[in-house]
């Protein structure tokens, strides 16, 4: 039978590991102690089992937990449910990694578009993509157009909303987004370059279906959504209904806790369907490590059939001066996002911009970060 | 104007707190450094603002931040956004508490019913109300009926579905409910007394509508979600839209991180319409501490206008031999949800359950816990 493999740490001496990793398997699955399952079907077919247990290098024990695919019932909230439902409110509990079978994964949305997808749509073939926001929350529909048209000129290739845009009073989304989508048409008009809009959905289900309908009318390829904001099922629900938009997805709320960020932003939301998945780089102001950085874009882009690969989105404090080692880190197929370090230039934010692009362009002319395939 | 006042933890030295702080404030509203906002609105409007640091007796520092109301647009996901979005994914802060005026409070949907509500349908003035749930899941609709009919006999006034039960191939949602409910109303009609079946919803946005629309055809009153799971905006969507169900709120997933639990599930689940929350009892197999059900107690149920009182529904190894504690600890605005204790008698499942019902009655007349109103 086809089985789900899951790995926690746990915070627990060795000689009482088995009984605890026990403990957790029922959790997640009968909720029961186990001698109170007599029945056949279930004790074969639904309860987890623990399959190894071994000593954690960083403190406590590695317990891998088999837990049968069916019950996860091909939903999004009930997968989550058996992975870190109860054992969310048992702080000895971390989950560390996930391994679901090909069938499982096809359970689930997937990216409709991916690296190959996206590279196609924006016709560029090698070179890594470049990315900032538009910023701060407070400014108007005008303002935040006239910034998005001028990063659309400077040949940024994605012009994504701050994930705190909703549709406030006084930025109204409907009017900002048709502000914004004019501003890169008539950019691109100019330049002969096609920058996307990126617009933030945010709300309730209802109010996301209105946002997705005002995108789809105005020609927008590419939107934002933060997954543990709006609801993991619900962002897998709307990459299915509307597989013609390229979806990004970005970390608010993902952080909270022991979900390890590779399981969390590297497979869950590549699973749900996110084409880019945006991650604090390393030696921002997210105290990610490399380590987990390299884990999580090794997830997103490593061969997991028939889930496509999706792009890493390294940002949140992504220094202008350390452009190139970046690159060298993460290599081609990756969408630099840029914000802060763009905007501290101030009145020269323009030239800034330009040459954001031009830099990320001859580096990768150099080849520089090509051999960073081990990521 | 308005505004949010809410508390964190960080782990900062005292000399860096203030600096700390002030990143904090800025993270969660601008995500830009201050002197990169020049527009005055911004400023004034929309910008976080340290209000207090203090030294927590835990360690750390207490920050109070204040963010001005219109930030949050009125959005559950804006909302969640606002406190603990982006410092999610930083491990130095802790949301510890929100205070939210009644102007932000009425923007949700809040409980539709609320413990007087519930008393009021349920028919039942002041004793506690009992809740079981029926298990493991792996069984057919026809064992969980039997299950269920058995409670209901017994005088058990909530029978709910464990939260891992979703729409399984081997325990259909739609054969299931129907039922279930079915076993609580021969029940009712022999003992003339009624117990509610309370079905758990899960899965994506579509999904649940054909749940819900499935439970309302068949009459039933009451349903549980796990607003963690299918996302907090999905949940008070819900709410608003079917204001006649009552929803019980179960804390699956919402316990992962450094969120303190008195604010999510005493203050954000009631917020967005939960008529009662379940949560882990001290001293079960949840590690919560009393003083932690304490606290979401308290914010459950204390005067909170225009957003109704919850129950707090303590669970999660609520022992048998501890009940009189447990209610004088938290008095009788209360749900008692016993699971494992129960099913532990085996083929004395009957008596016991009785027992259970018995005891609470008992306990109730002969005044047990009628001066816990401290909580």
């Amino acid at each position: 039978m086809e089985s789900l493999l899951v790995t926690y740490r746990l915070q627990s001496a060795s000689e009482e590991a088995q009984a605890r990793a026990e403990a957790l398997a029922l959790e997640q699955t009968v909720e029961l102690p186990r001698e109170l399952v007599q029945n056949a079907f279930v004790r074969t077919h639904i309860m987890g089992r623990v399959e190894a247990l071994e000593p954690d290098p960083a403190g406590g024990i590695r317990a891998r937990i088999r837990y049968p695919a069916q019950t996860i019932a091909g939903n999004p909230a009930q997968l989550m449910n058996v992975l870190f439902g109860n054992c969310s409110l048992q702080p000895d509990v971390e989950l560390v990694d996930v391994e679901l079978p090909e069938s499982v994964r096809s359970l689930f949305a997937g990216p409709q578009h991916g690296i190959a997808g996206i590279r196609a749509r924006l016709q560029v073939e090698k070179r890594p993509l470049t990315c900032t926001a538009l910023k701060p929350m407070g400014l108007g529909p005008e303002e935040l157009a006239g910034l998005c048209e001028l990063f659309a000129e400077a040949g940024i290739d994605l012009i994504k909303d701050d994930h705190g845009l909703a549709d406030h009073p006084f930025c109204p989304f409907a009017e900002r987004i048709h502000r914004c989508q004019e501003a890169v048409e008539r950019a691109a008009a100019r330049t002969g370059r096609r920058s996307w809009y990126v617009p933030n959905l945010i709300g309730r289900p209802e109010e996301l279906e209105g946002q997705i309908a005002r995108a789809r009318e105005l020609g927008i390829e590419a939107v934002l959504v933060a997954p543990m904001l709006i609801g993991l099922p619900v962002f897998e629900s709307l990459v299915r209904r509307f597989p013609e938009l390229v979806f990004l997805a970005h970390p608010a709320m993902a952080g909270s806790g022991r979900m390890a960020p590779e399981v969390l932003l590297g497979r869950i939301f590549r699973l749900m369907g996110a084409d880019a998945v945006i991650f604090p780089h390393a030696g921002g102001r997210f105290a990610y490590s490399e380590a987990t950085c390299a884990e999580i874009t090794q997830r997103l882009r490593s061969p997991w059939p028939p889930v496509r690969s999706a792009f890493p989105v390294p940002a949140g404090g992504l220094r202008w001066e350390k452009l190139a080692d970046a690159l060298q880190f993460y290599g081609p197929d990756t969408i630099f996002l840029m914000g802060g370090a763009l905007y501290e230039a101030g009145p020269r934010l323009k030239e800034r911009s330009r040459a954001f692009v031009e830099q990320i362009h001859r580096l990768a002319k150099e080849g520089v970060g090509v051999h960073a395939g081990s990521l």
